[in-house]
């Protein structure tokens, strides 16, 4: 935990020096992305500290071998790369013959740098002395911007303060990269083409094997106080590399200004043939209206997405600060225009754990995208499944499932599995019963039932028909029961009866066959199509409800709580708060065996199963199983704490709850796990939406209608989300002393407030 | 399965026809050795087909990096491989300016290759046939000398049948050689010197990281018709390899014939500067002796060895022929005469499964070194273990241990764990208790009590500490349970309360406390300098005893069987009787989750448990043990078979024992996993002689004697076996109708056969 080195700031990320230490932790934290394309915060200039570089196309990867010890059937044979893209952001800097460097410079002083999330952009600025004594003074300013999405726009200036200067300024585009996570020092992209027209610059480069055409282009311009001075580059070319070359003096105190544009043009947009003229176009229009006409936008565009998604806090900066960055990431990295991306867990900011598409999407992700989005956002999430279910069927064939019996992989880029833990990859299946539940979810909360008969029926029934498959029934129990599986809690491997587990697969089954009568019923002909596609006979669907009915949950009646998984009470049930800091994290300090046998729990697992299904467990079983589980858990993974801050709210421990919100909303800001400078956390931010929504403001859908049980910390003075719902939107304010409610549209909204219908008149406020 | 392939003899495995798709298997079944090194049985003459070439010194290996794709806390660094070693068998032989290749040829007739077990060597002969209609007869022979351990011969002669014939005939050394299994081309070994002196050569090579030296070498002498005709070889090199091209013409019927003399000398028993001048000095031995004469000392090496290993079998040639190839391979691999080298589960026959030591070591080659060897040779094995004592109190230290808790590896070459996989290297700890067990063994059946205060003592200690550490109390069971293991039926990871897991854990605790007591009353100085040296006290002994005293064994009240573990009855329970063929075998077959869910047993579990500790269960639980779970085996372990049919002996099931013996004593020659061509499966092979002695005679010791049971299966008419028990050399006989016993020295041999107590008066039969 590094606490008080960002700065607390409403609405803006900020690091106040420069420490070589820092760097890449707050290459992470300041990093930008616009649902396009992504880059950590490197440096413009050349630096020659430790650092991570890192750019980042939506939807470019690479299917690298898989290399395992030990090969089990059914592992994939490839496993997808997020693939670190050329750059485009350099700048090299040279004043009076020496390189800018900060890492090697004699003096860094007053730097500061600002992640402005309120406008989307990331400025840096600080005087730094030569090892002549020059001084310099440099500002930075650089944005990916939402209007233009292939494109990001860089002012760069130079001042000396004492002295004349000779400067030499290279911007470039550089294809000679390599991934941070390349263990065995691989490159990934065949550079086919570079190319200099009319100041503008190219380099077209295709991934190997997955064939990812792309062009890197620039183009710049240079000012002297202001003044554009027409500056023509020299150029220079290596196999890689393209960089233009601008040689000038200016006196002492005179300003140097570069502006630069980049960014990408893809063969997934365009036609493989013409992403040079693609990118000519995107460049002429970003410089003809310029850099400043091009922030304007990126403000007015920021403008709008916080105009809908924004949480304010007031009295707690920190807290404030945490949920906004949150909520920006989240946007930086998705913002539900391209039906075949997803969100991946690290967004842009760095490679680990491969992929884009976990069950974080669907646990924790969707609820969020559907309160601040347009409600197609969501239902595009959805549709990503519903395009990989053939993948997903083809994925439990390969280990022995039939009849059309899906799973989902662990993760993915395309549909493929390409994760390669057999007590993941073939275990964790309780991924497919989320991918069950959003369906439910998203009906829940949109009103839209026309998915599940178009698309979301037959993704309920592949699912319905896995259990099915993997479920048997003990003769020993007289019950069926699910074997070897790895719940939420990654800390279990091969345990028999995951509660959750089951309870998921009972729900799927159900829930398929609630959804099939209802189709049925009501939508005659997507009915007929479905049943002819899927064929499935009635016969089939009770053999289904026959597992579902007779599903076993493992149950201690001296504790009165579900287990976790059978055997869970053998265990050596000492508390987290009896075990010896020094043996924490868990994951770090102790051995895999060891980690298993013991109680300790990553994230919620039955505590899991109580918040999606909520409804079917009273207050008290939930205080119950709170309090038996929370004492166990180690919370070493980011999407444990959001859970617990919303069951902790209910349960009205408010402090606990509290503690849990500002782990979750500045897990990396303050980062908690000492690992930020591996990229964000991205997938978790959206639990800390839910944390404030459905923790604190206690939203829930009853009835057909929100509800909502508002609680506020003692810490804070007041807080307010917004909630798109079913196309109007809900301002909810909380204060220490009421709760206001306001809705715009023309219609009246009907919610419940602590279980009292309240009606809410479009533009009047009302107070409960 | 190949049944038919390999000629049915009594002491020589043969194969009549030249099949390109069988020479992997084939040279895996010829292969040779001699315990300080061995090679598979590739070809001299180049060939083109597909091939893989191995050469192996014992204890020269390579500690590869470890990669996995999910890294895990206490992991080694690395794992070792066996390595390929520099080749010194090659002669390329070329007639009438064509390159004499069996898989390009345009014909081969009369191919024949005997591997003579008797004798010990490898012969080869065919009549090939060249493009231009030369027709040309080769015969071959090669062995590995016994006597002289680092020196192999080859004889090799060409007879031109129908023409005259140009030869050019090249000997070669050849250090440009990979690894068969290393999937990154990487290479292992460093040349660093290549000499010629005296028509010898020398490859000086070192491995890479562990920095073995060795040099490999090679001298030959050619004939015509018998006559040395001191040809003088023009000499090549290249950076890794020495040629000899001898050229000379022969007439139609004339008959070239080359002996080839090589190996290696190596750093583990040589000055590394010395390694040339001790391979002169062994090459001057050999080539003095001559190919014949070497040859000669070779067959009584060999006869030796026979003399107090061989089994017959009368009426069953096949059974004859696998028990036989079974003990020729053990001592081609390990003659106990190196304290450093152990058992590798391929030998010198291929490459698979890395390192050289298993737990096979101390469960199943102990009994049958003890008894066809010296005991002297078992306790070395036993002292190999106390030798890697720290490192394995250091292993046990990395998983979270303290106190001179030991777990050893899983696998080793050099005490240092080398295997990666969580549910293997950190779940597998059965392995502590075989390795106590062989030292109970050790003692119960040579009499020598005297190893464990010297030695045994320490390592019980360290691993009663271990169990004693590993298990924990559970409040729901009121016993102590241990969680999250790996049985010997490794289809099952991550259990809990393995019953054979548990039941070793109690034993290894009390028989060292047993032992303990026993030093301290009888061993005075002993147990003074062990206490000193691990600082145990009473107390912790009382600690130990009350795991041990109050330990959890899973039990079936209603089928009356011990549980293989926690859970098992769950499975769905459908026998491998009733499972289609098409699933087997399933480790090919099924997902890796579907094998671990499903209750199919690889290898004995439970019923290794009643083979160990046979005398704590009545013939009526084995019956009922083996009965319910033989049915769920697949035996898809080479160390399954043997086991079971030892169980089924007892168990007077002679059918299904006689079918399991022929499967171990089979398994490779008749190739039943199709994989023979990866290597023999060493370490099951003494599996295959307790199956004769355990297992049909019966052997076993009683009341500090030993006792016998003889049965005979109905396909044969008369079986033998020699035991060497406490320095007598002990022959029984059996037949249809009687058993004879026969004892050599000048003692009377008390034993038990049928529980009847027998006095065998030295060189006098006495029949029963």
């Amino acid at each position: 935990m590094n606490q008080d080195y960002i700065k607390p700031d409403n609405w803006s990320i900020i690091e106040e020096e420069f420490d070589a230490d820092q760097v890449k932790s707050s290459e992470s934290l300041f990093s930008i992305g616009n649902g396009a394309m992504g880059q950590r915060a490197n440096f413009e200039e050349h630096y020659s500290g430790p650092t991570f570089q890192g750019s980042y196309i939506a939807g470019v990867y690479y299917p690298d071998k898989t290399r395992v010890g030990w090969w089990k059937n059914g592992y994939p044979e490839y496993f997808a790369k997020v693939l670190n893209a050329p750059s485009w952001i350099g700048i090299d800097i040279n004043v009076n013959n020496e390189q800018l460097d900060l890492f090697t410079c004699k003096k860094v002083e007053n730097f500061r740098r600002e992640l402005n999330m309120k406008e989307g952009w990331l400025s840096r600025s600080f005087k730094f002395t030569l090892h002549n004594d020059n001084e310099i003074q440099v500002e930075a300013k650089r944005f990916l911007s939402l209007d233009l999405d292939e494109v990001g726009a860089i002012q760069y200036s130079v001042t000396p303060l004492n002295s004349d200067a000779d400067l030499v300024i290279t911007p470039y585009i550089d294809a000679g990269i390599t991934n941070e996570d390349s263990n065995w020092d691989d490159t990934f992209w065949n550079i086919s083409n570079l190319e200099v027209k009319d100041n503008q610059a190219f380099i077209e480069a295709q991934t190997m094997k997955t064939n990812f055409h792309t062009c890197t282009f620039m183009q710049s311009e240079c000012f002297v106080n202001n003044q554009n001075v027409g500056l023509q580059p020299q150029v220079i070319r290596t196999d890689n590399k393209i960089s233009f070359i601008y040689k000038l003096s200016i006196n002492q105190q005179e300003t140097f200004t570069i502006h630069k544009f980049g960014g990408y043009t893809a063969g997934r947009n365009h036609n493989r043939t013409e992403l040079i003229q693609a990118a000519q176009t995107v460049l002429n229009k970003a410089t003809n209206l310029g850099f400043d006409e091009l922030l304007n936008k990126q403000k007015q565009a920021w403008a709008k997405i916080w105009e809908m998604a924004d949480i304010t806090i007031e009295g707690d900066v920190e807290a404030q600060q945490g949920i906004r960055f949150n909520i920006f990431q989240l946007n930086q990295t998705y913002l539900g225009t391209d039906a075949t991306l997803n969100i991946g867990p690290k967004g842009f900011t760095g490679e680990k754990y491969g992929g884009s598409t976990y069950w974080d999407t669907e646990a924790y992700c969707i609820p969020f995208y559907m309160a601040t989005k347009d409600q197609h956002v969501a239902r595009k999430l959805l549709e990503y499944r519903y395009n990989h279910l053939e993948k997903a069927i083809e994925n439990a064939e390969k280990l022995g499932f039939t009849n059309g019996a899906a799973l989902y992989p662990m993760v993915t880029m395309n549909g493929e599995e390409c994760h390669n833990e057999w007590e993941i990859t073939f275990e964790e299946i309780h991924r497919n019963g989320a991918i069950a539940f959003a369906i439910y979810n998203y009906y829940r909360f949109t009103g839209d039932y026309s998915y599940i008969p178009e698309k979301g029926m037959e993704v309920l029934i592949a699912i319905a028909r896995f259990w099915h498959q993997r479920a048997n029934f003990s003769k020993e129990k007289n019950k069926y029961v699910i074997l070897g599986v790895t719940g939420p809690n990654e800390y279990e491997n091969n345990v028999n009866n995951n509660f959750y587990t089951n309870y998921l697969a009972k729900w799927c089954i159900d829930y398929a066959s609630e959804n099939i009568s209802k189709i049925k019923d009501e939508y005659n002909s997507d009915f007929a199509r479905i049943m002819n596609k899927v064929k499935l006979s009635e016969a089939e669907v009770s053999e289904w409800k026959q597992v579902a009915d007779n599903m076993y949950f493992p149950y201690s009646e001296e504790e009165q709580v579900y287990l976790q998984q059978d055997g869970f009470l053998d265990k050596e049930l000492i508390t987290v708060a009896d075990l010896d800091k020094s043996q924490r994290p868990i994951n770090q300090k102790w051995s895999w065996d060891r980690i298993l046998r013991s109680p300790y729990i990553k994230q919620a697992d039955v505590l899991q199963g109580f918040y999606f299904f909520e409804d079917d467990f009273s207050t008290e079983e939930l205080k119950r199983h709170f309090e038996f589980y929370e004492p166990f858990t180690v919370h070493e993974s980011s999407l444990s704490p959001c859970v617990h801050s919303i069951q902790a709210a209910k349960l009205d421990r408010m402090e606990q709850a509290y503690k849990f919100y500002l782990r979750t909303s500045r897990l990396d800001l303050d980062d908690y796990n000492h690992e930020v400078e591996e990229g964000l956390h991205i997938t978790s931010m959206a639990g800390t939406w839910m944390s404030i929504v459905e923790g604190f403001g206690g939203m829930r859908m009853k009835d057909d209608m929100l509800s909502f049980t508002p609680k506020i910390p003692k810490q804070w003075e007041a807080y307010s989300f917004k909630v798109n719902f079913r196309h109007q939107i809900l301002t909810v304010n909380v204060n220490q002393n009421e709760t206001n409610f306001e809705v715009n549209g023309n219609k009246d909204l009907r919610i419940l407030v602590n279980d009292k219908l309240i009606t809410i008149t479009p533009d009047n406020l009302v107070t409960v």
